[in-house]
């Protein structure tokens, strides 16, 4: 048997190989050709400790004086960030065999670790936004501790400075990863305004090309996505998604689609409304309710 | 270059030590100052183990008697929420400017150890529902290994121990580490009977004032939510959610608003409805169905 | 004090012996004698490593022959698998007190590892579908990269491989954990054809018993589930859930229930609809959309 087993491994192993010889996606020459998911997700646990220092629990800010450890971790985040963007870069480069940026990956990394303190501003707005609206939330702490609309926002925020740096593979990495954990899919490529409060969260989905004002609350299981994607790739760069302006609260459950969808400022979507037309400003909408059939049950 | 990167980075960290300057939630003057997520996850998995031993795989009760291992556990266990109640309530009366507990952290974690045999009570009672209620469970070590329902009550049942002591941030801490791995986002605050069921789970919201009976089973997608939230913090304390009273069962994808909204017991409410009104007991409650379109297609 | 919390640890630790005593469930007399959770989601990362080598970050396929990397993944592969069938076909013939398989755990784990080849070939084509179908997706790499459901996918295919061996415990074990990264709760029973497209995917449910054709395309948010589950253990291997034919779309938040009910090919069914009778082929379905309600709003 052993011996049969080492040519059973053998013939599989050359089967593989085939496969990785006929696909270009194989084609890994070396470990740091395409960017490292692992080194990014650890990226993303350090801009969430430089952005709320000490709710990770591993920094020691007794001993540490708060622009030491602010420098440290900036240094740190320039380096991982300039050595992904680079391999990024030059994969994408390679795979559509011209050179599209006109930035090195640290001037990239630079412009990227100048925009930290803004986007820590503006998640510090969207953790008030978040306390306001929700009755369930004891305190700001609470909400930078638990709340999985933060922890989605604030990786959000930063994959899209990337993603207009027109940085490929990373943004989405981010999103992604951020989405494993929340059940919250935001698309680096959507523009979100301030103070932006999600409850909940799981289920939410944010298209590529959607447009959110300021001040604007978002339940679970709420899609903001396209009429169709059955052009696939032609549709690529068209705006799809709808625009949400300032002041809008949309309730769980609701789907509202299509590129030329507006829903107006001060507007509020009720839970469970499928929506594919503009909406004016200052209104409540809501689907008509279906009846409820209510019928007594004898087999129970 | 080099020296322009090291002049950046000290620009970045100016900035950032500001914001710290400024906002209260910044002043993380020691390790220890607010409640450690790693450490609480952590004592997730130890009372995930003293519940279930063994199916984690890293216990080995052939060479310990089962009487030592749950000694050594529930040392453990107590040590380590001991040391988080102490700083979560130390920082909570701190951030509120007086002294809100009058229990110990040694006395709350007396307490809380003390309800473990019950806790794993309740949970072999939901591991049983979970078992008569869904064909495709194979045995009952298929759900303890496997099902995301039973992670997330079981976390639930554990953090609703802490809430009802009034222990502050390690209630959400736990059960948003549970809807982070199963999408389940059950509020340490509900009330939830035993042989309490969930099938599939994602999307599930019970929000924190809602109360379940004994032998209730609900599907995926299902939000047991509040009408409107938009008083904010106003409604802190204020009974919001529904009541679901014994033998209900909740299909997929519907949605259950309002602290005065009753399901009476017995009752079964279908998939895709949307309620805001009370059930009577002994019913069946669906939606109307919404007429289906369905047009020939010449394009596909 | 300190006496004090010795005797009560040891008090809990009876009171849990006696459970442990009392279940069947707790009678893990040594450390391998239920499957390891641990070392199946660490054979899920070699299945991915050896189905996408590089993606992972891990590899430095500069350095190693091709075909050396796929024989040595192979080989621990196979190592691996071998054990854990083991343990599981063991302990469920223990607990059935009847023995159920013929082949053993060798002969299982190389008709596995066999396999590898074609799920790769497999999971390669959900890529291409993946990319045509998604204006968002910028190449293929990114959808290997960070798409959730391309790994839904490839765990479901690997888990599959095993359910139709009838090894217990181990498949669900790998889409439940496929399904808490990615909230897709794919049965590893479910038959699905080649080009298979998730959108987004959060909140799909795919039933133990559901047939899907090729070039299938589903979004976030549907359920191909069972009318009712309420004869629970009763319909263990009846047909519950519905039939999806060849080129079918189902839009976002969608449910299809019954295991008489057949999505006819080429159909398009919209979002937000509730079906659960048959459709025909060629078709586009849609619920009636309930009337919008607008109302001015002065409150806000």
């Amino acid at each position: 048997m052993e011996l049969d087993i080492k040519k059973e491994v053998a013939a599989v192993a050359a089967e593989l190989k085939n496969n990785y010889d006929t696909q270009r996606l194989f084609d890994i020459s070396n470990g740091d050709r395409i960017p490292n998911r692992s080194e990014i997700i650890a990226l993303i646990d350090d801009l969430f400790r430089v952005t709320f220092p000490g709710y990770y629990g591993r920094e020691n800010l007794s001993v540490v004086s708060k622009e030491h450890f602010a420098g440290n971790e900036v240094a740190v985040i320039y380096e991982k960030i300039r050595k992904q963007i680079k391999i990024a870069v030059s994969y994408d480069e390679e795979v559509k065999e011209c050179k599209h940026m006109n930035d090195t990956a640290s001037e990239l990394a630079l412009r990227f670790i100048r925009r930290i303190p803004y986007v820590q501003d503006m998640v510090m707005k969207d953790v008030a936004a978040e306390f306001d609206g929700d009755p369930a939330a004891k305190n700001k702490e609470d909400i930078i501790l638990s709340y999985p609309g933060i922890y989605a926002i604030l990786v959000y925020r930063y994959a899209h400075e990337l993603y207009e740096m027109e940085v490929p593979y990373i943004p989405r990495i981010m999103t992604e990863h951020a989405h494993s954990k929340t059940g919250i899919d935001i698309n680096p490529g959507a523009r979100i305004g301030e103070y932006f409060c999600i409850d909940h969260g799981t289920g939410i989905v944010i298209g590529e090309t959607t447009e959110i004002g300021n001040h604007v609350k978002i339940y679970q299981g709420v899609t903001l996505g396209a009429l169709s994607t059955r052009k696939g790739q032609e549709l690529s760069g068209v705006k799809r998604h709808p625009t949400i302006e300032d002041n809008v609260v949309i309730y769980a459950n609701t789907t509202i689609l299509g590129g030329e969808t507006v829903v107006g400022e001060n507007s509020v979507v009720a839970g469970n409304t499928f929506v594919t037309t503009s909406i004016p400003a200052n209104t409540k909408v809501a689907s008509t309710q279906p009846q409820l059939e209510i019928r007594q049950s004898k087999e129970i």
